[in-house]
């Protein structure tokens, strides 16, 4: 009796459901210390010191009427404001409050600027491999999705596949960088080919083709590397960003949209997306980390824990001869399989290694690791790696 | 460029932020204080002390990575022990964690349960006045919104036009009490006939209606009237709560939604609603507040100060000659106007009074008065009142 639409929904999430389970039936027999789950991307690093901080603040200095109240539903006024200064201090943009929408995180973000823009049929290309989620976020709305397969040497965008692809029915491209799940940061180059590209082809069919950047590990980079600002390099940008990895919040749910003044018809879609935080029954982000978010702008979790553990994960596989890109951001390893997908992931299991499938990520013979666990779940699981190296015939690098 | 759904919606939602924008104009020219707004609800009165409490004590004693994190989709299953536990000690049921999903608001959890269950062209059936945003969460799942008219003697749902509205296509019926517009409680008899009715329909053309109960004001009551459990009437309900209303939280977006494993499907409905959740963009409810709902169970706001102000509005009003029906809950009177509701409404400004028109709730000719304002604010206004109704010709009670 539920909608047809989501029979599929919940059959399909039933295996990822199932591997959950696993891991919860495997710790039970083994202990949780003894197995080694590089199946969520869930932050293992507390929220930093001035989340807490923040908090006790509010609740000393603020009226509880405001803290806990309705506000407009884009969010206050003076956190919008706050969160424009910063991006325009980091970037050199020159937003305001009217260019930010505070959603309930970056998955309620997504899900707003796509209510606001699409129509049935519309179609919006992404990456492979790509955060799953996204085939869902599309089909709220009745979107088509398209994809665009992986360069599989790289993982940047396969920008001559993504030109072929585009139509009439183009509506809009997602990107997200720091990758989910390769790790991998889009470079300045790739970024201004694709402007080139996208005003190109926004010209021969006449309409305008929105550059929708899913931005949740931003603040997640290794090697002082810099992640370019999209609206910087292509006018119908428009930005969600997360606070769930750069504060440890994800569970908070609070994020915040930036469309710029300057994107086509940029004004209706702010005035739409507000609208439409409403009747999807967000009405307006978590009030309390609103504010929090505010107080904390320029506080940021310990990155170095994750790079750690990266570099000890890149260097340990690549040395027993895995392949894969070396991440530069976002907490995720994307490995190449030294046999069949499947067959890979159940191997691992036997050595209570839990990864997920890269088929997941439309992109088969691939496995994504999160890294985002305590330094000893990795060298714990590196003799399995290592083990599983011997048993499908990695050759070491020489 | 936006999508066409859209359009029209930010049309119509530019009314009501025209009001907003009016509000403001008349503060800043009379003074905040002198303007008498009761168009919005917005609780006034603080969250209990409980809920501070609760905040600090969880900071203390809780783990930053538990109170931030990602949890199951459904949200912490000992908060969703802790609220089954205390339904069941209220109203004798016998609910598990299993039967709760928490969401964000009301608003979040209906837009989950409709994604959940429409198929597009679906009937759902709504008495008016109903809360306007029925209409657009119906929408957002290409259901089919039908009003049932009001029987505007009690402001008791009409039955009898609901019987002859069922149709095979019904999916659904939304039933709001307290309600918000009237601040009536709908009687265990009218429940009762409700819950037959569904039954024989549901005979007749071999389907099921499901009966979604929107509870937020389920606290806010008077009299000591008791509001009376649903799924105790009627096996295929289900409930959507929130704790905006009663610990003053609006802003913080934290409820629940009560799927019984005796619904037809419960089983079916949960895991779909679960996945809702997730695609939606929700995730799940902000965690923080979850925790901080827990603890404060049985916490509420005020409810005295609201029915201060519902005895001086409604005695008022009444001795002033206007016609409405008790509230029984919530914090709306919902007041018939002497004269057309625009003209009304038009002629309430030039006092400082702002309401808003019946037609919002597809019942014109009355308008809402919300009285979840300072009783200072109620007895300012009221000489405005009383010269409305002599403008208008209102004939006072013998």
């Amino acid at each position: 009796m539920i909608a047809d639409k989501m029979k599929e929904m919940v059959e399909n999430s039933s295996a990822i459901r199932a591997m959950f389970e696993e891991g919860k039936r495997m710790a039970a027999i083994y202990g949780a210390e003894n197995i080694y789950d590089f199946s969520l991307g869930n932050p293992n690093l507390p929220a930093p010191q001035e989340v807490e901080k923040a908090i006790r603040g509010i609740l000393e200095e603020e009226d509880s009427i405001l803290i806990h109240g309705y506000m407009n539903n884009s969010g206050y006024e003076d956190v919008r404001c706050e969160i424009a200064e910063s991006i325009n201090q980091k970037f050199d943009t020159r937003f305001t409050e009217d260019n930010i929408i505070m959603t309930v995180g970056a998955a309620g973000g997504l899900n707003v600027i796509l209510k606001t823009l699409l129509n049935p049929q519309d179609e919006v290309l992404v990456f492979a491999p790509y955060f799953g989620e996204y085939r869902s976020y599309v089909a709220n709305y009745d979107g088509k999705l398209i994809v665009v397969d992986p360069d599989t040497t790289t993982f940047q965008p396969n920008l001559e596949e993504m030109e072929k692809k585009i139509t009439a029915r183009t509506k809009a491209v997602i990107v997200n960088s720091p990758n989910n799940p390769t790790g991998v940061v889009y470079t300045e180059d790739t970024i201004q080919k694709m402007a080139d590209i996208l005003n190109r082809k926004q010209k021969e069919y006449g309409i305008h083709i929105y550059l929708i950047s899913d931005e949740p590990y931003r603040e997640l980079v290794y090697d002082g590397i810099k992640v370019p600002y999209l609206t910087k390099y292509y006018e119908n940008t428009i930005v969600g960003y997360s606070f769930s990895k750069s504060l440890s919040l994800p569970g908070e749910r609070i994020g915040y949209l930036v469309i710029p003044k300057e994107a086509a018809d940029g004004e209706l879609i702010r005035k739409a997306a507000n609208v439409a935080t409403r009747i999807l029954g967000f009405v307006n982000a978590p009030s309390l980390m609103q504010r929090v978010a505010a107080r904390c702008i320029h506080a940021k979790c310990k990155v170095e824990a994750y790079n750690k553990n990266r570099e000890l994960l890149y260097t340990s596989l690549t040395s027993m001869g895995y392949e894969c890109v070396k991440p530069e951001g976002a907490f995720y390893l994307f490995m190449k399989t030294p046999t069949e997908e499947t067959e890979f992931c159940e191997a691992a299991k036997k050595h209570n290694i839990l990864v997920v499938g890269g088929t997941s990520f439309a992109c088969p013979g691939y496995v994504r690791i999160a890294y985002c666990v305590g330094y000893d779940t990795i060298v714990k699981a590196l003799p399995g790696f290592q083990a599983l190296a011997e048993e499908f015939g990695v050759k070491k690098a020489e």
